[in-house]
């Protein structure tokens, strides 16, 4: 075991490590960078939908060109402080149409490997909303487009080149016991496969991943747990419970911004019953092995950053939440929890 | 009862109602002031620890102006973009006595009754932080002022005219019931006095208040359920459980402005006990009455705007933690979650 010891605020600015317009909370060489808000269409009230590095303006200016010379219409409109899709992509099923191309040839020809190669390459769209923090529906809900939150959808990978926000969903899995006297929590713990494309081999929250476009933050729930854990969806439903969200804005170590939702949901186990009872088993290969880990444990393991950086700062959530972090003895509560809150810096994005 | 009908985010955004340098969620005549940082000294790296309206910054400067005539050292330093606190009110004390002289006296002389005047005075002490989000000691607790995050403390009613960030804790007493087979909540609720200063005859938190300079949160917590509900200490330490923060920028009709903490403490009541062992009583006369009501009529008084607005959004965050407003039927959950632990866009005071 790694012999650092991080603080929670440590595991928070590792994981909300991007500050728009101010000093980062944690250095980056990609800190210097402009980045340019990509807006559904030039209208000026048209919406900031994600932010572009330098690399990715350069690239869309190039495929603007190569549109040129091969007679065809060019996908984005690019000016100084915006990119906007051009006007003949004003629908949603164009949007996505045409970034299903992009990215694919993307993939195809090598570009972006680390992000979007074909090692990277999900097959899963997520969506993308006009209003980031607003209601999450989707065609098959209203098929009048106008009246949508929903904008268009994008293959799981390439979010990061287009700092899209996107969501997903986090379960707590865990048991508080009277032990000698003292409430002591366990959590059911995964190891993540050494084979994942992402973290592997770090520790994770009992169930956890991305919310596919046009499905609810429960189903994916339900989902996930089915996929990962084996736990039946009867069960699912019956004892789990939406509890908050956490967001945060992670860049990675390569530069790639991806700010994130987190829909937190926890099932508390009764004190007196098995634990075993709740045991996850790895189904689809993700997980490598699952333990009943009391709070020392994972603090421990934690502050040695052996955790996902996302899926610790979901536990740093619940251990709030259970009154395990209190005010009164952390000293940098508030700079936590305001920061596992963060809005992107999302309204200063355009400006 | 009033026949409006206001949305969860309605109510966020009446108490969260004041965003710098951009589109203030409710717009208030106020919303075209400029604000002026207030610094506790001239140099650079001295941390913004509060907000002056243009009526506060005129009277600071006259303020100095009298203070010459008298011969007297100022107390401020006013620039365009800033007032700090002079040189040679170097610490915390000093600080501290002089802006007891400075707002005794603005009361004793009639200078903003309706904030810091003889009937809204509240002769409590109210700490101030070079850091807001850090931690929250107290010359108590290291006599060495340069290590300590407490920078000077000040009258309670004063903190509003100085856009200073306060602290207090709320705390619901509540029981979840299986009834007909669907669990439901249940909340002592009280009635705020009608000779309250502020909010008289509204709804509450069953126990609330603020945090006096020098006490812990959970101290304070246990003060307040004592005089306000007639809880016994011993009860309080055994069943409640710190679980988090709320954090909103609230500005008075009058256009003072509020950045305002509440630590958020719950005691959930076992299903099958007696909820009256846990009935609270009146103790120190701000309580009218208390109320165990349950889910539906507590929705229906939030929406109709019978409860004092922060202690409305207090019961908004219990009901997202215990899972009753949810990522699948909540449209601006988002917006509730991400708004109710906002930073005040404290890091762009001294932009």
């Amino acid at each position: 075991m790694s012999a650092k010891s991080l603080s929670y605020l440590d595991l928070v600015n590792i994981c909300d490590n991007v500050h728009i317009g101010r000093k980062s909370p944690i250095l980056s060489p990609f800190d210097s960078e402009k980045l340019v808000p990509l807006h559904l269409s030039e209208e000026p009230e048209s919406p900031a939908i994600g932010l572009l590095r330098p690399i990715i303006v350069e690239q869309l200016t190039s495929e603007n060109e190569q549109s040129r010379k091969n007679a065809r219409p060019e996908m984005w409109v690019i000016a100084e402080n915006r990119v906007s899709f051009s006007s003949w992509l004003n629908t949603a099923a164009k949007r996505t149409e045409a970034m299903i191309e992009l990215c694919e040839r993307w993939r195809d020809t090598g570009l972006f490997t680390d992000v979007c190669g074909p090692k990277k390459w999900r097959s899963e769209m997520y969506p993308v909303y006009r209003d980031p923090f607003g209601i999450r529906d989707h065609p098959s809900t209203n098929p009048d487009e106008t009246k949508l939150n929903y904008a268009f959808e994008l293959e799981r990978s390439a979010c990061a080149l287009f700092g899209i926000i996107t969501y997903g969903v986090h379960m707590s899995v865990f048991q508080e016991k009277e032990v000698d006297g003292e409430r002591q929590l366990f959590i059911w713990v995964p190891t993540r496969a050494k084979t994942k494309q992402t973290f592997p081999g770090f520790l994770d929250n009992t169930v956890a991943g991305g919310i596919p476009s046009g499905m609810s933050a429960f189903d994916s729930m339900v989902k996930e747990c089915e996929e990962e854990a084996s736990y039946e969806p009867k069960v699912v439903k019956k004892y789990t419970r939406a509890v908050g969200c956490i967001s945060y804005f992670f860049r990675t170590a390569a530069g790639w911004l991806q700010p994130e939702v987190e829909f937190v949901y926890d099932i508390a186990m009764p004190p007196d019953v098995d634990p075993t009872l709740f045991r996850p088993k790895p189904m689809d290969g993700e997980v490598e092995k699952f333990e009943f880990l009391d709070q020392n444990e994972i603090e421990a393991r934690m502050r040695a950053g052996l955790f996902k950086p996302n899926c610790g700062i979901v536990i740093i959530d619940l251990l709030i939440r259970l009154g395990y972090i209190t005010p009164d003895n952390e000293p940098d509560f508030l700079q936590i929890i305001t920061r596992l809150h963060g809005r992107f810096d999302y309204d200063r994005w355009s400006l």
